[in-house]
């Protein structure tokens, strides 16, 4: 065969590839890659996926099920329906990227998932709102307060509340519900203070009709999300928060299936009997409150936030 | 907080997960999991991903640009067009996957990728058939011969050919093309011989309008690939061979995008003037003829194939 002779070692190394050598060579073909993260993201990529196949002996059958299922997965993806983030959510792969990218002191608030139910388009609101949309539920009073390390009050802190209904449905599952309803955008008062009033959200399961509902199932795992209110808090000179409260009397803190609670974000969801509720609103059925202290830490200089 | 007094330590696990204990975490999620092949892939794949996230720090953007990535690539596929597969061929994955479930001697014939051009509705052809549909290109005739490892002819095997036009195209990307062209189902005679006329395959690019069209291009890749006959060859007793062969003035032998290429399969793709064919039929014009003996190796007893 001549034909081999006239090409370099490098050129000849592509030919009849084993599976011993075949992760150098495909890694090697990337050598011209511009951007030199993506080189180190791709490279690290191969060797992993290869690994994977390797170690598992992967089989020609169990590879078509996993093309099939990530197919599925892209397939299953609208406007209104991220189906890649949940399947990175229940791998943990979310919240591992969140940990490496977030690791601030255990005594500022820490971040959770964003989760696939924050919107743009949300009222603005004045505080003290009504945010309920008019949906029927336990009213939830919220009082919140944002802070910096020392105790300081962050005035003039933006602050976006999303959260479900008691059935566990955020406004855009809720059947006739055009306008958006549970969420709203706050700004903080001169005493790092914002609060409004809602409707109580439950646990809910994470949407099973797709191919990570058939991961779950085949695995055993419960679709059941503890309750939570999300949060997003920006605020000049401090690094952004996402994050969410859980109630401690949820039935689903230690088997939430997107690895989401830490026991910082556990708190009381207090009910009281009808009556007069923390700002002397007026309700004639039990209500629950809420009432939690956000600490912010600085963003270092340099950093885009 | 008494929460956590009541829960057992594997339940406690699950709250407060860092980028140390989060892989843990998820894996012992699934240890109700009944299929314990299941179990074994999605622990080793889970453990992989982790790994990559953690060793090149992957960022929250980085991540979002998967995940848009994976959504494009999922939402390419249609009825005839696979990118996750083509994704998987031009990471290695599919050579990898066929390097580990056929390792065969080298003296018989080694497999190649599968691709994504076969089709179960071809016409079954007599011997010495034309197959090309009437459609333009230079003549070829192709004498095959399906052997044992000890040279004995393979009577009734059944062989799958189907190859690309002079301009790279199969025929469901010809327009116009309505019925099958250039493939069809042979049986090799008593000798083990199967033979056709069609028209010469040339070198073509994989579809680069999707996701990883985008990939090869950042990295620097050709998307070129060596022109090929492909041949999927069946026979009672022996592993089926999924295979193709290039001819060696190919320029793309050794930039193959799919890593498919082997020694073995490279052959002569040998050129004549106008006059008799090798089974003297007349061409007015210059012809190729490609000969390939195939081998086959005895399949295990009590194994599929």
């Amino acid at each position: 065969m001549n034909v081999i002779d006239t090409q370099s070692p490098r050129e000849r190394a592509m030919r009849d590839l084993t599976s011993d050598t075949i992760t150098d060579a495909v890694i090697s073909t990337m050598r011209d890659t511009e951007d030199a993260r993506v080189a180190e993201i791709l490279e690290s990529l191969v060797r992993h996926l290869h690994a994977f196949v390797r170690d598992v002996g992967l089989t020609e059958e169990e590879w078509a099920r996993g093309v099939d299922f990530l197919t599925r997965t892209g397939q299953m993806c609208t406007s209104t329906r991220q189906e890649f983030i949940l399947l990175s959510d229940v791998l943990g792969i979310t919240m591992l990227v969140d940990s490496l990218s977030n690791r601030r002191p255990t005594e500022t608030t820490q971040n959770s998932v964003l989760g696939p139910f924050f919107r743009e388009d949300r009222p603005h609101h004045a505080d003290a709102a009504d945010i309920s949309g008019g949906l029927p539920g336990t009213p939830l009073f919220f009082e919140g307060r944002v802070v910096n390390r020392a105790g300081a009050p962050v005035a003039d802190a933006a602050v976006d509340v999303w959260h479900s209904d008691g059935d566990g449905h955020y406004d855009v599952e809720v059947s006739g519900q055009a306008d958006p309803a549970m969420r709203a955008l706050f700004r903080t008062d001169e005493t790092g203070h914002f609060g409004f009033r809602s409707i109580r959200p439950s646990s809910y399961p994470i949407p099973g009709d797709g191919p990570v509902g058939e991961l779950l199932g085949a695995t055993g795992r419960s679709l059941m999300r503890p309750a939570h209110v999300h949060l997003l808090i920006e605020a000049e000179g401090f690094q952004r928060v996402t994050t969410m409260l859980f109630p401690s009397d949820d039935s689903y803190l230690d088997t939430d299936p997107v690895f989401g609670v830490k026991e910082s974000l556990i708190t009381s969801y207090d009910t009281y009997e009808a009556g007069a509720g923390p700002c002397r609103e007026l309700t004639d059925e039990p209500y629950t409150v809420l009432r939690h202290t956000f600490v912010l830490e600085p963003r270092p200089a340099d950093s885009p936030g």
